[in-house]
Order: C-alpha cells, then structure tokens, then sequence
C-alpha cells in the first residue's frame, strides 16, 4: 500500500530545511536528512559525462557503503563550476561534518539549480549549523520542499513492509519536472528505509528499482549533470536482516519500486508545462530490449506528444515513432488502442468511428497507449507527458 | 556556384503539375518529372520499418537502374494503408505509363501527406492524363509547390559543372518543413543531371551527398515514413561520361552535395514554427563517430532549441547534451562559441561579460555554435532549428 504527498513516521531519521538565501525568492532551499546511526546505503548517479562537483564528491563516498547525512540544496547546481566548485562541495561536506559530529566520509552532497555559477558560500556556512540544530523527526516535508526548483509541487511516497512480523517503513522524496534539465539540473531522489537490509541486496534493490520507475519516465529527452537517488537503510525497526535471494528481499525489491514508481509518476505529471499523464505499453515485442526502445521511441517523439497536447488520436505517428526505433516490426501485425479503444488493428485504421472514440479517451488527464507488435511476448512501459506551448514558455524564458 | 529558388534550364527534362483535387484547398498537389530518355538513377529511402506503400513499389524499381518519370502527389501519404494502399500505388504507375507510352518499371511514384487514409484515386485517374499532356522545359517550379505540404515556401537550387569544356547542369527539388513528420510524411528530395554519370559513381555520389547534408539536418527528431532521395542522370549534356575514382567524379560529388545542403538548409529554414537557422559545429572531437554523435545531441535537444527560440546563451543545455551524446569528452577541455564569442573556456564560464554579447549573437536569425571537445581532430556539422510556441501549435493542431 502506497501513499503520496503525506508526512510518514520513519524510525531514526530526522530532517531539517531552512531559506539560506541560495535563492533569492526566500524559499526553502536548503535541507539535511540525518540517520542517527550510520546508515547502510547505495546510490545511482547521472550517466551524463559531464557531471557536476557534489557528484564527483558523494560517489564514491556512497560505494564505501555508509552514509548518515546527505546536505542537498537548490537555487544552483555547482556544475561545470571547475576546481572551484570541487573545493566549494568539499567545504559544505566539512561544515556539515562538523556541526552533525560525524566522520566527513558519512556525508554525501547534493545539488540542483543553475548550470554554470559558482556556488554562494554564504549561505551555506551561515545556515549549515542551524539545519543540524533544527533536526527533526517529522520534518521531511520541509526537505520535499528545500529540494523542488521548477516543481510545481512537492513529492514524497512511502510504504510499510513486514519481516516475520517486525514491521518496517519506507519513504521517498524526489524533485523533477522533467526527466531532465540540464540547466534545471534536476531528478533528485532520496530513499530511506529503518529496515535492516543486507548491503549487497540494497545496491541490487536500488538499480532494479530505478531501471522500473526513474529510467522508464521522460518528459523532454535530455540527461542531466547533476540526477542522483540515493538509498539508505539505518536498521532502526530492529528487523531481522533481509536478505537477497529471499521472499523477503523480492517483496523488498517491490516495495522500493513501487515508492520510486509513485515519485517518478509524480515527475512526469508535473514535467514542465504538462497537461496529461501518458502510460505507453509496449506489448508484444520480439524481445525485451526491442519492447524498451519501441516504447521509449514513442515516449520520446515530439510529434507524438504535441498531438497528446492537440488531443488529437494520430496513430500515424505512433506507428512512425515505433518504426524508427530500432526494434523490429512487421507493420501487419501492429495494433493501437488508447485504453480499450482500439484504432489499428493489422496496421490500418479501425475507421473513423473508433477514432472519435478514441480521441474522447485523449481528453482525459491520463491514459494508457499500447501498441501490440503481436511478433512475441516482451513488453514495457514507459511514462510521459505532452508538449505543450508552457514547456516551450519555461524552458525559452528560463534564465530572462 | 549554387543558385536557390529559382528555375533554371536543364537539358532533357520536362514538368508538370497539377490541381487534382487530392487536397481540398484546389492547390498544386499532383507533379510529373519526365526525362525524354530512360535516366540512369540512383535513390535513398527512409530507414523506418513502417514504409509507404509509395516506396514498397519505387525502391526496387530504382535498384534496377533506370527512371524516366516520377510521379508525385502531396496530401496524402499513401502509408498504413496495408494492400489497398500497394494497390493503388501500381494503379497509379500504370496509369501514369500508359499516358506516357513507357514501360511502367521507368516509373518512380512518391507520396506525402496524412498517414493512414486510403489514397482518393479520382484525381488520379482524371489528371494524370493532363499532366502528360502539359509537360514543358521550363516547369520545375510547378512541381516545387505541388509537393508542398506544411512548407511555407517552395525549394529549389541548382548548379553548373563542366566536363572537358562540357557544361552540365544539376537540378534539385524539395519538400519538407521538418526532418521528419510522420504524419506530414515528410522529406522528400529530386535531384536532376543532364550530365553523363557511371551507374556505380550516381549511387556513391547521392549516398554521400545525403550523408552531408540531409541527414546532418534536425527539426525535431523522428524520422518518416515517406522519405526518398532520387537522383536521375538522363545524359543530354552529351558529355563524357563522368566516372567513379577520378577527379570529375569528385568534383560531381562536391556539386551534388551542394545543391542537397542548400535544399537541406531550405528545409530546416522553414521547420515548423522555426525563427532560426543554427549550424552546430563540433571539433576537436576524438573520432568521426564522436563528433557526429556530439553534434546530433546538442542539434536535437528540445532544452537547446527552446533556449535558442528565447534567445538565451545558455551553455549549460549544451554541454550537458554534449555530455550524455556517448561521444568521449574531458569537461576540463570543452570550449564553446557563440559565432566568434567564447562563452565557455576548459569547462567554465568565460564570465557575464562574453555571455552578454553572445546573447546579441543570439538575436540573430542564423549563427553558428562551436563545440570544440579538445581531445581531437574530427569534426561535424549540424543544422537545427529552434523550438517555438508555433511548432508545438502546427502539430498539436494538425488534423483537426
């Protein structure tokens, strides 16, 4: 059971936010989430080849295999920042270390803003000490906040779990609105969970997780500098350890998908300018790559997502986008529904009465497209959201 | 020397065109290509799985060799339309043959338009005739507009070259307002020698002439249906014959690939809701591959584009597209130029100072970005566009 955008009780983690003045609006934008133990952890960073300093920092910090703080601000990305901006997230990581007590190597830094700028200290050494002072239990709302930069709302999911009758919690908060904002600088993910878990499941945990709810969103195309989901486990609930190769670890496993789930949904929902929420399922691909690269070849196509926009059932550019996926397809077999409706059957149209039908489906805030490929038994979904003329508002005016 | 948009004479060929009907507007949308002597021909076809029914029946037809006429019809792609879709595509190359008195094999048909509506044929029966009838020297600019669709102006460019004191001339003809609209179905491109052309150096000459210059061109990203490039050779400027591996044949290539990278610029020109021409310059980059990779991903990046349309400088965007292309880059090493101003030296800024006049530079409606990766010698060029309200309002509001 899942829930969204409620504060959840989570043994031995607290959490702070104040407005430090990175950003000038006065908002939340800086925030701490501290484990009162050291924290098992695993993390997945941005496979981008530019990647910003608090990233060269905290990667492999999170590979040593504990954490206990992470120190995470908005307002600026401290990427593509040089040697400054390494020394500038060196300096947070210290002031953090300092004021919380703990060994440097347990923290791990985070940054999304502005690409480019050098990071403003000020803020940083004048408000580090009041988070660690103002640390609190049921303080994560705060933090959902502190971390949101073209977020039109906040994001937080959770879930309980249970191992022989000890139960144990989960809870996520993430910012994005967009897969992905180079400049934005953008798709953040923390998750903790007071179950106690073993380290090599959690890394295990973590990369299924994300390859099923962050990897199948996308909203414009592009790959950040600066996406990072972090995952700590501090043992709070007193759990006997979950173990990979378990029933108890693949309930783990879906549990920790299914809050990612929920907060990448919510990303997609409130991707810049987005009006609709859109499933593509992929069903019946010869393999499942090929189910992958259909699915993302929809998702990703700017015609596809402006005709959502348009409310307009324009399979042509859905049998186009899978056309020129890569994955193989035999245009006789295809088939398009939009939720039950279908409006290709042997790749032709069904006739302009199931397309009316169909476009009254387009006029909902979310829908499900499948196309069948009907060569096999490999499917996939992804998420996204349409093109509309505020994506291009926000993203040309953006810096003005 | 390439001229652009304007008629010129060329030995050997007539046009025609024609009002059919296809399209309700009574505008141009049915065109006749007619060389008096079978052509040697060459052609490049879209790489989508999902083909017209148009290039099913030509693509063969133009591996075997030869071409004296193409017949094409804007308004409707004739795609998705399963084996009525074929069927009326051979009803319409053996209506055009019989007309013309040629074995229907020297017939080419193309198509562009809606995907996934059956082909209306009464136009087709009724004007075919007249276009045979009409077919002139002086024509080309005729079929120019009859194989518009979205375009907002026709395109044309042509050139001379010369075999021992023989001049020869090339003729190009396009469409297109995006790289690639599945449902507009999209690009399509006729290029036209009276010169005398090796079989062997025609195919080579368009493979590589294509390489530079249409597939080095982004609107936004898909790829269509439709697409074709055929190049006809019918020998009417007597010369001799032009041959693979010597200097002529180089020159030949050269002259080709310009008349297709003036038409391909048309095109980009006049993307859908486009205000800007922007050649993306890669260099220093570690390998071709690299480069082209490079170039492609800053060229497509939906962030980029809007950046472009709102006139900011914004390097982040580019950058981080450059980063996520898979080609190698060191960020230590990065520079980047708005035409001749650094904005970006070994990774960072250059200051507020630079970043203010490459924003003037922005105004502008072409520029060049240069990427220089710093790692290597290899180079590559895109054009792109940039991305407006009014594209995301022609595709939204498309069929309806």
């Amino acid at each position: 059971m899942i829930k969204t955008n409620q504060s959840e009780e989570i043994l031995g983690f607290k959490f702070a936010a104040e407005a430090s003045g990175i950003r000038k609006s006065g908002r939340l934008d800086l925030a701490l989430i501290y484990s009162e133990v050291p924290a098992r952890c695993a993390g997945v960073f941005t496979t981008n080849k530019i990647k910003a300093a608090p990233l060269l920092l905290t990667e492999p910090r999170i590979a040593a295999g504990l954490c206990q703080a992470i120190l995470v601000n908005s307002g600026n990305a401290n990427a593509c920042t040089g040697a400054q901006g390494l020394r500038d997230a060196k300096r947070c990581s210290e002031l953090a270390a300092a004021v919380l007590q703990i060994p440097e190597e347990y923290l791990a830094v985070s940054s999304t803003g502005v690409i480019g700028a050098p990071l403003p200290m000020d803020p940083f050494e004048t408000s580090i000490p009041l988070l660690a002072k103002n640390l609190v239990f049921d303080g994560v709302e705060g933090v959902s906040q502190a971390i949101m930069t073209t977020d039109s709302f906040s994001k937080l999911a959770s879930c309980q779990g249970e191992v022989v009758k000890t139960p144990y919690r989960l809870l996520g908060v993430a910012k994005g609105a967009g897969m992905i904002h180079p400049n934005m600088a953008t798709m953040l993910g923390f998750v903790l969970t007071d179950a106690q878990v073993e380290p090599i499941l959690l890394q295990e945990a973590l990369r299924r997780a994300v390859e099923n709810s962050f990897n199948i969103i996308t909203v414009d195309g592009d790959t950040s500098t600066n996406d990072m989901v972090l995952l700590l486990a501090n043992g709070a609930a007193g759990n006997r350890e979950i173990c990979s190769g378990t029933a108890e670890g693949e309930r783990f496993v879906e549990e920790l998908t299914g809050v990612l789930l929920e907060l990448a949904k919510m990303i997609v929902r409130d991707g810049e300018g987005a009006t609709k929420l859109v499933r593509i399922r992929i069903t019946g691909a010869a393999s499942d790559g090929d189910a992958k690269k259909a699915a993302n070849s929809v998702a990703t196509s700017s015609l596809v997502k402006t005709a959502f926009f348009g409310e307009d059932a324009n399979w042509g550019r859905i049998i186009a986008a899978v056309g020129y996926s890569g994955a193989a397809v035999d245009p006789e077999r295809v088939e398009i529904c939009f939720d039950d409706v279908p409006v290709v059957r042997q790749g032709i149209s069904t006739g302009k009465e199931l397309e009316a039908q169909a476009t009254t489906i387009l006029k909902q805030a979310e829908f499900t497209v499948t196309v069948d490929l009907g060569l096999g038994s490999a499917s996939a979904d992804y998420y996204t959201s349409d093109l509309t003329y505020e994506y291009v508002k926000i993203n040309a005016d953006y810096r003005t």
